[in-house]
């Protein structure tokens, strides 16, 4: 299949999903809950997770259609974390836009997150049919993962030693697992054979982990204009990436002394951006985050060896190099 | 059976959950997410929620065993509407010791929640065999309607005019529907057929809304020894609880001034406590809200005569004596 035919279908699937999210929630009420949770669900979004839904179930055989309301289960799933984890890093802006708490108030934010989740198994279990019981059992664990992984992500800031497996583990709950469980989802619905299962997942969970190591690398190298989000942030924040405990464990000496000094310092300020940036280019970290963004890409690929030739296979592995070679 | 019979065998029930609980997430990590979990989940409480779901299967011919991990379940998510009602009502204290924002903070109380959420789906599966998807998509209900009644209920803080019925709809929603679903669960779980599903869902509703009431009346009629908690905090608060919105409803001139001071000014002085206590009793509310409990109570009385006899119905029946008849 062309580029171009892979691209239509991908645009024909993301069109469906992102009208069935708007129609989602309207006129319920009361409005002081719905309206928030309309507001974030449809702020736009790459919708990447209710995809990845779509094609692990399209790759085992199913029709796509089977599986949107599954597909919009993930993506309420996401917003939730969106909404909740504003709160705790206290960001003013998503995607543009206000976030909840600043929008309308801490309290609204919190319930607009529950309800989100409540809104995410009504979803859910709409679309299932066998598999009932492992499908609402992968959903719940990938909850619990997330939380899991937030914490150990705000654990972190308090930590003065992280090693890059340990930060491994925390992009695998956080970010990594839902991925996961979106194509496990997608398989179990489509009634994949426990190879197809284990061969999306791992691809998911690969896929998840390569995103996450992308999004260290572009918060950094990003340009400002494509990206959209100001350039450094994670440094001015001092946030434990991938980037910043590579160059922590490659440095010594006066080099390694001005690493932690962002961490003393709970950050760095902006005009540092660029010495920083030198830094990681000596001390060659740009290149080990982009071997392992490979290294994972690499296994996501391997994974769909099992996977039955066709258009989902085709999207799945056209997808890997959409995420790769983003710029936001 | 004898009274003493029956506060054996509830003591009986009440010590296994009470055990089950809090060997439930020992040794689990992270701790910084695991340690405020136990912490909320093993600070005590009625444990009035789990025993509903046992007794209500019990009622349809289920043993008890065959319902503990559901039971556990709707007592975590009880606990995640406590950890989050915390946060927005700033909640410094819950059962004499500190809310779990307090004593960690609003992040960790913010995952505390979700993640009790994701604890409460997973042991709901553990004990669906059939009924499998009426049973989580009850729970999932029950989720729902808490966080519109919050939603309702916070509302209502800014809101002039509330009339009885709206408040009813509210405390449906924010108490009811959870014991509602209590029973609900618990039929299903037993293989009820519908008959009894819906008198053991109607007994879980009338009693969360006589609860509910009673509770509103037991903020003001209290002993402040007995009932554990200064008394009149409502009023202080400016909460628009069921006597508040009788006594306005019934009262003229100055006195509905008085009352309309207390929305304006939202809430009184500790002083005036006294006042407003004598008002209520001159406007009869009081008694109002006793009929009301006892209207509830008699409509929760009245579903269980679908039900056989024996043991659980007379607990059921022995319950909501003591419910109504509590001092705290």
């Amino acid at each position: 299949m062309t580029n171009k035919k892979l691209n239509t279908i991908y645009e024909r699937e993301l069109n469906k999903i992102e009208n069935k999210i708007l129609h989602l929630l309207i006129s319920k009420k009361p409005v002081s809950l719905y309206e928030p949770c309309s507001y974030i669900i449809s702020s736009g979004g790459k919708r990447l997770r209710p995809l990845l839904v779509l094609l692990s179930a399209k790759a085992v055989g199913l029709d796509y259609k089977y599986a949107y309301n599954a597909a919009i289960a993930v993506e309420l799933f996401h917003n939730f974390t969106l909404v909740h984890d504003d709160i705790m890093d206290n960001s003013k802006k998503r995607r543009g836009r206000e976030t909840v708490h600043i929008k309308y108030d801490l309290s609204t934010a919190i319930l607009t997150g529950d309800n989100l989740i409540a809104l995410a198994y009504k979803n859910l279990l709409k679309d299932c049919n066998g598999n009932l019981k492992e499908v609402v059992d992968t959903f719940t664990q990938g909850i619990i993962e997330v939380c899991e992984g937030q914490s150990l992500d705000k654990d972190f800031e308090l930590q003065k030693n992280v090693t890059i497996p340990e930060y491994k583990v925390m992009i695998q709950k956080k970010t990594a697992a839902l991925a996961e469980i979106c194509c496990k989802i997608g398989a179990l619905l489509g009634g994949g054979t426990k190879s197809e299962i284990k061969a999306l997942s791992d691809y998911g969970r690969n896929l998840g982990m390569a995103f996450q190591i992308q999004d260290d690398l572009l918060d950094i190298t990003g340009n400002e204009k494509e990206f959209g989000k100001k350039v450094g942030i994670d440094l001015i924040e001092g946030k434990k990436t991938y980037l910043f405990l590579k160059a922590l464990e490659k440095s010594k000496g006066k080099e390694k002394e001005l690493l932690i000094q962002v961490i003393k310092n709970k950050g760095i300020d902006k005009n540092e951006i660029l010495k920083y940036k030198e830094l990681y280019t000596k001390l060659n970290v740009f290149n080990d985050a982009k071997s392992e963004i490979k290294s994972y890409s690499d296994m996501a690929l391997k994974g769909l060896r099992n996977i039955h030739e066709g258009e989902a296979k085709e999207l799945l592995i056209w997808l890997i190099g959409i995420l790769i070679e983003r710029n936001k």
